[in-house]
This record gives C-alpha cells, structure tokens and sequence, in this order.
C-alpha cells in the first residue's frame, strides 16, 4: 500500500482555492489511481462542523482572539482524529481546504497572536503532522476582497466583515510562511484564470505523488 | 473600590457543589455588604454556552480527549472575558461553579492527558490569573455518582455516563492539586450533611473577604 499523504490548500479569502479544488478533483482522478478524498476544516465532521457553526456565527461580535483560535484548534483536532488519520492509514490522498497553515496566517499575522503559541497548538492538535505538500494561493488583497463581493452564492459570514487591512496582514503571513517552509509550501499565482490555476495546482501534485511512489 | 476576587468552587460529580452554592449566596449577602455575583464554566455567556453544548451532547461519543480539553479552554477563555474580568474590575467577588482546577482534574488525571500541557493552556486562557480561593468539595466516588443517580431533576450529560474508575481518578487528582496548592485551595468535607457543608465554606469564604479587607 503507498504511503498516505495530506496536501494542504491554502490562501486568503477571494483565493479561489475552494473552486480550484473542485475542478482538480475529477483531473487528478484522471491523471493517477491514487485513492484521492477532499475535506476541509474548520468542520469535515459532525463535532467539528458543530464547532465551524460556533466560530462563524455572525451574531458572535464579542468573540475573543484566543477564543477563536482555542475553537479552530479543537475543530482541527477532531476532524484530524476522525477524517483525516483514517484515511492516512488507508493510504489516501487527502485534499484539504485549509489546515495548520490558516491558523498561522489569521490568528497570527492576522489578529496579532503570538505565532509560536499557534505552532505549538498545531502541532497539539495534529500530533506534530505537517503536510506532505502545501499550495498557497496567492492573490493580493484587493482582488481577493472584490471576488468575495462578486461571489453572489456564497453567504456572507463573520470574517468576511473584516477589513481590507486583516486580509492584507493574512496575505503578508502566509507569503513569510511560504518563505520559509520551502520544502513543502509551493506558491501558485491565484490571479491567473481558473484554467491556468487549476492546471499549476494539478502539476504540482502531480510531481508530489510521483516523488512519493 | 475594594479588589476584586475569584473564589471557585471544585470538586468530582456529586460533590453538591452548585447545590452549596445556591443556599451559600443568601448567607453570604447577609453577611458582608461585599457584591457578589455567581457564575459557573463551562458556560456563563453565550458563545461559551454554545461550546457547551458541543461539550455535553450525549450524541458526540467519537469526541477526542484532546478535542474536549479545547473546547473547555476556549469556552473558560470567553467566560474569562466577558463575565469575569468586567466584574473585578468592578470590584466584585466572583464566585464561578468550575474553573481552571476543573481541567486538571478531569482532562489530567481523569483522561490522561498530560497536566504540564493543561496547566499551560489554563495560563493561555485565562492570562495566568488563579483563583484568590478554591473551595474543593471532597467527596467519595460511590457516594457523588449516588447522589447523581438520585438526582432526577438533573438531565443525565455525555459525561454522566462515563464509569466509576474515571471519578476515583478525578478525585484522585483533585487531592493532589489540594496538597500542591495549600496557599489557595481549602478542602471541604462534601460527605457531611448540606446545612455543614454550607457553612464550612461560608466560613472560608467570609475569612479570605476579611483577609483582603
């Protein structure tokens, strides 16, 4: 059986990268017979969506930074615990949308948490296991804030209600995580057409599975 | 304006702890002209009523030791920001049903998880600040999980249904922190008829108010 693997979708909002997901999906099906599933956090399981309900809820204004970030960690462990290590153990690929990485960028560079108190709850929360690969999708701020608006079936939850210069701070930790995580963050221009996105998403992961098998 | 104090109150299941705290309100408010207010954890405001739920639905049997020990961080987290730092500010005594003890004994000593770890997060997510006084409600195991079993008003949790071993090793637990912090936590016989339970800790209670005088 070849070995399992997490490959990590990241980025900012606006990114893209739920749609880039979608549409790799039945490529990389064609492209390899490894047995692929996608998942995404916060949620992916019944305790964690019930969590993912929590955190988003518009109406929780009052919301503490250090709550926020205890809840995405307890969401990551459960789904981890539940989703994730099964199919590890299976031998799976598994795609998910946003994992250790978010948390790093939206409550660390984002809301101003310390970075190295997020790391260490990561690595609580996922018994220290890092992504096989990681694409960030990066999109400057503004093109990422007017996909939101444009994007007229997605609700509009709690965190789009930030301002432009949370989304900026995000952008700017994901790109220093980029910098220094080389070994498994590989960076894919988000503002590229949708085809040419997908198409660079594809190939990395492409060269991932053949690297492993 | 006088300081602001936290007592808690701990203890196993079945102690009688928030009973004691009912019939100890009325006594102390007689007592001292000290405003005093109560609260219990998990819970106390809304966000953190909502992570309760997550906590104690009797439908979430796949959830994680570590997932728990998150949730009941973020909720103590939200409670500490809402409700418990206005009211020192205001100079109140705040008495809360739970607190950071309740972690270490359930999540350490009850399910194993490591204490050091626990008592980190207790420090995260309530700025260090430790109780003025703790009042542990002692009580055996047979006799708190009869008590429970008696008690038909109370709806039976998720965590009602856990077994004898796991309340001798909350209780267990509870004595070591007990003897480990003798500056602020004083045991109270919880085995003793409720009339001396009530006062043994109106006692405490009313001499840790003279000590701040």
């Amino acid at each position: 059986m070849k070995k399992g693997l997490i490959i990590s979708f990241e980025g900012p909002d606006g990114a893209g990268k739920t749609t880039v997901l979608e549409h790799l999906l039945p490529l990389l099906r064609e492209k390899t017979d490894r047995n692929i599933i996608t998942t995404r956090e916060p949620g992916g399981v019944e305790i964690a969506e019930k969590i993912r309900d929590v955190i988003l809820d518009v109406n929780h204004t009052s919301m503490d930074d250090k709550t926020e970030l205890l809840l995405y960690m307890a969401a990551r462990r459960q789904h981890y615990v539940e989703r994730v290590l099964p199919a590890l153990s299976e031998g799976k690929v598994v795609l998910i949308d946003r994992f250790i990485d978010s948390s790093v960028a939206y409550q660390g560079a984002g809301r101003g948490l310390d970075t190295e108190v997020i790391s260490w709850l990561n690595d609580f929360a996922t018994d220290s296991r890092k992504p096989d690969l990681t694409l960030y999708f990066d999109v400057d701020s503004e093109t990422g804030l007017a996909r939101i608006a444009k994007n007229a079936e997605r609700e509009i939850n709690r965190l789009d209600l930030e301002k432009l210069d949370m989304h900026q701070r995000v952008r700017q930790g994901y790109l220093e995580l980029a910098e220094q995580e080389t070994d498994r963050i590989v960076t894919i221009d988000a503002s590229q057409n949708l085809d040419a996105v997908v198409a660079s998403a594809a190939v990395e992961i492409l060269k991932s599975l053949e690297a492993e098998a």
